[in-house]
């Protein structure tokens, strides 16, 4: 039995169970990978519609590969823990046979010859790769069609909204999201998705369209077994970023892990927070105080602070660093002409053109020492907490929300876990989890004994 | 008068001048960069069909630049040093007029929309793009069709071929190459080029193949003037790669400076090295010392033999390194079906599957304290110096070369400038100054006051 699970993500209204509990049924025959995608297949079939998740779906390839994976099952040979799993891949990246068309319309019906790597990865590892889902305007935030599953008048977020979108609507157990600022965990925190911002360089990010120093492959999931399921498979077939020390941690997920001591983590955002959200944000860390956890802020340890110090203006911070990086290609992307660039974007340029070199090396050395003062915190505490978003998702679709609660893990490069433990008015709120720089494997641990043992809302 | 040209770049026998001293003209009118184009056409035309630097070229866009440029001298408005400079481009890179192949059959004919961030600076700065010039398979070691411009029956070196015969054959005054272990600096020295592989990072290589983690872009050039001016307006309009403080030093090129003491160092290649070679090498090696610099070997001083057993056994770390990071997307382009791939990219591929995350992060941490011991050896010396190849061009056009010279200074991302000092037999022989990573000026004044103090070969 998958302990894991979002409450979010239900099982008993769409039929549809984790991707980790289905296997026992592959096994003994049962079921079939091919039966699962067909359950897939029919929630996306009735919910699309509303939730526009996807840009492109590959049904004929996807029921060839997931009837391959059942001849595995039944061959006793399955090839990984993901083999037959249904998966969804953001559309900022290549697929063999799915155009990659970038939320833009410069790169409409754009097609690649070649999987990206973790695409690639995933498919070696048995995988089955369902549809391309939607993102904002080249990862940024100008947004696309895709509506929250949870009430269609709200925003899912982004940019990896039709990944977070087609995880809260049950559609598949797991999606592929990517995060320069915010784009996995806040989008995962509005449709109430488990979702992993692993450490920066932890997954090949190759056959992308961003080369930014700060972009992250991650995922969202149902669970979160099988969330760790997607990441490991990616890293086994095509390694972390070039550079990179790539993920660490074992093929099995790890063990439920209470944590002794957590810092709650005062992000700028939180002036703005409403007072249910902060209420359901306390009652999840009076339960972890009830659990024996040391939950401690700045004034219990100078450490604490000087992080918060170091994080203070993060989100700034990641769009300066953005948009120096983003001269190329949007200078040429915008030279192609009136309409190519939303309005969103061509002001970015704008900022981005009064950057100087100096003002750029002065952005990395502040995101250095935002590291390096998450590194000090390292022997502190187990891991630190905040909210994943500053509240519900927003009504209206024209913007994919506020990213202040999750710059500061974007810039320190740690992992950041999205736990769906709260709801305000029957909408999904995300706790967020923030752990040090390749231990993934560590945070995943004190997630996990979250979601079990925590209560559900 | 430009002091800082190759001997072998001749300017009387081609009646081809370097840019720089062109410039005067355009600025007078007495000619114009169309005119200096046709020079360099003139030349190409009767070269090319033996050299075969160009895969593509597109003569009406280069024309349509160069007239472009001539008014804006006319009107007394040049955009930059290098406005009207013809410049070829390594067709690893997009070009938005001319496909990029990759020396590759799976990207034959492959047309991009765009220009990678380089070609977008040049053009922005006024540079008129020639061509694309042939590159090896991919980058790597398997050949294309180019000669030695000084003896069709030897390699030019790779895998910034093209590029570097495009030079000694005085096609063009310059041309952009990349090097991720020797390629730029060897095919430069065996072609009588100079040319700079900046510090690692230090220009944005966005619209190419590779995202390898030691790719460096850098310049093939007849004169060291001709040469920073190309990498300062890349960095000037494209800034380095994302996370990466680019390129440091002014527009104006970096008076010549008389170093004080040189280190030179005995790389794994030396035991390999001929007799003449090793002459031609300790000449320059003795004049340097007649001129009160004081070259220092690894008895010297300890942090000179620390560097140079760092660095023993680069070309292979070079090896392992790229070969996992290669692992995608060479295991797509295997999948292509036979043929796709050269029987040498295919045993790299075998060699990759063999490696594991553990052995890659090992590699990754020998890599750091390469740079950590070079990075000791600034205070003990102002630069290093050793070959730029084991000796002249080999005969064959099978092979590329050795790379064992050039690993290196790829390995420790500080700059590398080859300087075409020597000859043997008739042919250029480059002498190689590495300098200290984000000090790329200052290797480059060392090496200015080297061209214009050496008596020529």
């Amino acid at each position: 039995m998958d302990t894991t699970v979002s409450h979010f993500y239900d099982p008993a209204e769409y039929r549809l169970r984790t991707f980790h509990d289905a296997v026992s049924g592959f096994v003994d025959g049962t079921t079939t990978p091919r039966d699962y995608l067909e359950t897939c297949l029919a929630v996306i079939e009735s919910r699309e519609p509303v939730v526009k998740a996807f840009v492109t779906m590959n049904l004929p390839g996807a029921r060839a590969a997931a009837d391959a994976s059942t001849l595995r099952y039944r061959a006793g040979k399955p090839l990984s823990p993901v083999d037959g799993m249904p998966v969804g891949i953001k559309d900022l990246f290549e697929t063999r046979d799915m155009p990659a068309q970038m939320g833009s319309p410069i790169w409409k019906d754009h097609q690649s010859f070649r999987d990206a790597a973790h695409v690639h990865a995933l498919r070696q590892a048995g995988a089955v790769i369902v549809g391309k889902t939607v993102t904002t305007e080249l990862g940024m935030a100008h947004p696309g069609p895709t509506t929250n599953p949870f009430d269609a008048e709200r925003t899912p977020g982004g940019s990896s909204s039709g990944s977070a979108a087609a995880i809260g609507a049950c559609m598949l157990p797991a999606a592929i999201g990517s995060q320069v600022v915010g784009s996995i965990i806040r989008p995962a925190g509005f449709c109430g998705n488990i979702a992993i911002k692993p450490t920066f360089g932890a997954l090949n990010r190759g056959g992308g369209h961003s080369a930014l120093s700060q972009s992250h492959l991650g995922v969202h999931a149902g669970s979160l077994q099988d969330a760790w399921a997607v990441i490991h498979a990616i890293h086994q077939g095509a390694g972390g970023d070039p550079g990179q020390p790539g993920l660490f941690g074992d093929e099995i997920l790890a063990p439920p892990v209470r944590p002794k001591k957590l810092a709650r983590i005062a992000t700028d955002g939180w002036v703005d927070v409403d007072a249910p959200t902060r209420d359901a944000y306390e009652e999840v860390i009076a339960w972890l105080e009830s659990q024996g956890v040391a939950v401690l802020d700045a004034d219990d340890h100078r450490a604490i602070a000087a992080f918060e110090s170091a994080i203070s203006g993060s989100r700034k911070l990641c769009h300066d660093l953005c948009e120096y990086e983003l001269r190329w290609p949007l200078n040429v992307y915008r030279e192609m002409g009136p309409g190519m660039l939303s309005d969103h974007m061509r002001a970015r340029m704008e900022a981005a053109e009064e950057m100087t070199a100096e003002g750029y090396r002065a952005c990395l050395a502040r995101r250095e020492r935002v590291k390096a003062r998450l590194a000090e915190l390292a022997p502190i505490v187990d891991g630190m907490v905040t909210l994943s978003q500053p509240g519900i998702a927003p009504v209206g679709l024209g913007s994919t929300g506020n990213t202040v609660f999750n710059a500061p893990a974007s810039v320190s490069g740690g992992p950041s876990i999205t736990l769906p433990l709260m709801a305000v008015d029957g909408m999904p709120l995300g706790f967020q989890l923030m752990g040090f720089a390749h231990d993934d494997a560590g945070a995943v641990g004190i997630a996990r004994w979250m979601l079990e043992a925590y209560h559900r809302p």
